[in-house]
């Protein structure tokens, strides 16, 4: 048994593209409850009140919606400069950049599927200006209560044509683990949960049922108790966001979730995953069968359809948001 | 700046001293909600439904209180092989022992104050037999809903004469990072919280403000709401288990808390830390001041007496229990 | 405007039947958590532990499933008087009977779909004996914690042909008030909610879509959390209970839910309404249409078909439990 | 045995002095989360979201603090005539006030301790303009997630010389039921808890320490989940509230509870009662002892010294805010 690599810290920030800009930023600020940390050219720096770094999303003016890039922090400069080195072999790189307001320079380079991915080390940490600090010195900044209110980045899940090759790709890119998958019974992947570190998944990648590429599923921030998500729910109800599905529990992963479209269209995710994290240093997979999707989520609620179907940028035939 | 280490992977299991064995057990198993994977000897092993190993709580009788050893389980064989030869080195070494029902070879050796730990690699996962095993396949065991039903093992809090002294052990020892401190005017460590991994802490050393040796202040469970919680404190009510302080909201590290006495005196905290996590891999420790500490708990609950004062084994004037 | 009634104090207990009666009980007592205060002939009595009376529930051995009686107790001894004389004067009158383990001398009646009502004022308040007093003198009986651990008995949903007849029974014969109610596009009631107090309901009756008479929809008891509910699901998971659908919130009402079958098919919910109480004593009914029905359950959850088709005792062509 | 009555319907609102008419009024509408309804003279008119009335508390520019009336609404206009011909009999009578923004003619009257009193039946019914509409026609008013968020206007506490001769006057003047009481071990009444509905009660009087006449305890809003509580104590901690105790369960009547001071110090509470409600029309009043009274609050938590001695206007010694 090879030792479990630690190079990679943890998914830092997620840019996404948005062609209604105004609207996504006010759903991002003053219903899902991020405070804006900056902008520059065409974008705004956005983060949740205990996120450590400048920002973990990233808001771009764009003609379409979708994933700019994703981005992971090393754990050091050292495992930072390991990881470059394997992925400059895997022959999928694409070069250093500069950084932006959140970061220093920083690797890309792109997955199977052509996601662009980019990893860093040298970072911006968050300094709360009077006003935003918290009343606890623990905290990175004041819980303002705005909105539905969600503490910190969670997870990422992106679509792919072909989730095998995402496999291979994030254990060697990444030296991710596999927590859960499903493997259909002629033994395709149809989706697969990674994680860098003691959270159950930081990402996921579900197969692409149409022949698009490189795009995204959804974003995903955690609060701290289920309630945060049933208020959530009523929250964008008075709001008029479309709400998807949930709340509910998932079987896989046992998260408790809920699912709405941003104004643009591109899917956010309410989270609480309670007290479960992946302590375990072998933790084995775990399979989930089609006999197992059939129950539906933890307490039985089917999996929608459009669950399935819509992603961003949205497929031709995607007709939400066009009546 | 040195890389981070991961050779130690998370806190496995405690061993509790208690002079009341039946009564203990019985708090365990139909108060706490933990459920008995074995016994030998004087020892019953103990678990909670999702802890993925044997037991992360061994309960022996004994004719005092307090902590017998604590183990925490290593990312490797090579990674177990890299700490022996560093603890060796310190000269704090006290050998290997077989490992017991749980878990194979662990090393065993002193922190400054006595308190006896190991470390090993080779586990016993838990599986669980026919009637145990939860409907969700991610699950370790089912979840029986029996008195508290916590999920999983948190932490520990240990009392110690010398924190300082203590600081550089863990760092050295275990490879832990301090995550949060409490210094007083005068400059002394009063109180220190370590983590080997994500978790914003795994064991906490505090000033024992007697002269006794190796003492115990509390181990933790974790649950997944603060709900449970507040449930928690009315099965205690309930059964006549003495409260010490809380529901409530610990200004360091957030931790949503309740704290009791288990039949024999050892104090046992229930616990929820939300979202909480530290995935910064340069995190610097947060610092507590005595005038951060006046103002009590995060909602201004003041710290009641008897948690600077009760440990187990108990003082000579502690009177807990006597009356 | 006439002056609103307060002569019936609030719905009291069910007599549910069922074929499978162990199961059911093992079900009630330990999954659901309620207790039992006695048993006699084919019955045993139940109660949550906040109930002040000696049972809510009456679970009686029977051929078939469904409702037994349904029974509410008055505000006093005259005001019972003055609704006897009402109840006769509308000829739906069955007469007195002795009463039972539970209350006094009771005045039983038909609605206009069959079921079988009474009204009662003597009751057996609950004494709680040894063991099961509550650490706390305001609560009836002890909270033990197990399984579900419902508060207080709730609400009833019946089925029935003709909603308009029973709206006007319910309002003549116990002074009910409606508080929602669901008006088709064809002028047709649809299903009707009613008190007698400050509950926003105490009993529902829903258009029966067979054309069978008599019929159980569901009751219900309250928890004191939504958290409650969640937690509950996952109870009903791990024991193999049918889960029909939520935990979700009703849009009509505004009531968190979770609705599961006890063993022999009768349709039972636990609730939580938070803090919304009627208030009002001209509160105007709440009329929902087709249209808004169309929109699911307050977050879009879709009603599940099944909760149009399954009652007890089931129809011929209800296929629950039968596979 | 007497009839109960049901003349009174439930408490209506109430009128708050503040002698910091500005932070006061940022802190109801900005922090706690009602909103404003309208405004005239000194007055600002507030509303929870699901107060079905225009308004619940009434907000007066004032020079010190303490309450302006107490104002219950009537079952119907013939109650309230039984009221006033059985309040006028009782000779303590102010006479008829035209009303104000939120309803029609009002009778004024004292209690023993000279707080003033009012009933009405004609009342201006909350219409929410566009905007402010909920998306569930249910509820009174848009849930806009704005601060605590509280649901609707729950109790009040008042202090008074003669607890004794309150109680006389609550059940002659309104009809009010006992539900709970505190009487001390030399006979003494020193606190006592009212109702004139399900709820477990809507005033509560407690023996001033002063001698101080008319004096205001405290406010008391209700939210419809515990989870609300806990994150309200969170927003006042961010926003510089003084939290005074809780968050916690009261022993009597079981209100999960938190106190705070606004700006100008009146004491404002929110609170939880779960499922709780007093269904039994002949409810015995639970009796409270000096020996229960030392246990401290359900889970133990002693009752803090400024919660004897802190009261609005405050005494000469009151050092709250003076620092």
């Amino acid at each position: 048994m090879t030792e479990p690599c630690f190079d990679i810290a943890h998914l830092a920030h997620v840019e996404l593209l948005t062609n209604k800009f105004e609207e996504s930023l006010d759903f991002f600020v003053n219903i899902y409850g991020l405070t804006e940390s900056g902008r520059e050219g065409n974008s705004v720096y956005l983060r949740a009140f205990d996120d450590y770094e400048f920002h973990t999303l990233k808001l771009t003016k764009s003609d379409s919606t979708g994933v700019g890039h994703i981005s992971y922090r090393a754990s050091s400069q050292a495992a930072l400069d390991r990881r470059v080195a394997v992925i400059d072999e895997m022959g999928c790189g694409i070069g250093w950049v500069d950084g932006d307001l959140g970061h220093g320079r920083a690797y890309r380079f792109n997955d199977p599927d052509g996601h662009v991915f980019e990893i860093y080390f040298d970072t911006n940490k968050y300094v709360a200006p009077e006003g935003e600090k918290s009343a606890l010195k623990n905290i990175a900044q004041r819980f303002h209560g705005r909105g539905v209110g969600v503490r910190r980045l969670d997870h990422l899940n992106l679509l792919a044509q072909d989730v095998e090759a995402i496999e291979l790709f994030m254990k060697q890119a990444l030296g991710s683990r596999v927590t859960e998958k499903i493997v259909l019974d002629d033994g395709t992947l149809a989706a697969c949960w990674f994680t860098v570190n003691n959270k159950t998944y930081d990402i996921a990648f579900t197969v692409d049922h149409t022949e698009m590429e490189a795009r995204f599923h959804h974003v995903t921030y955690a609060v701290d108790q289920r309630e945060e998500i049933l208020r959530a729910a009523d929250i964008f109800l008075e709001n008029g966001i479309h709400i998807e599905t949930g709340p509910h529990k998932h079987a896989i992963q046992g998260t408790f979730f809920l699912y709405v479209y941003e104004p643009a269209g591109n899917r956010v995710e309410i989270a609480n995953a309670g007290a479960r994290l992946i302590l375990a240093p072998d933790w084995e997979p775990i399979i989930w069968t089609q006999a197992d999707r059939m129950k539906g989520q933890a307490w039985g609620l089917k999996t929608i359809e459009s669950f399935h179907t819509h992603g961003t940028p949205p497929a031709p035939d995607d007709t939400w948001g066009k009546t």
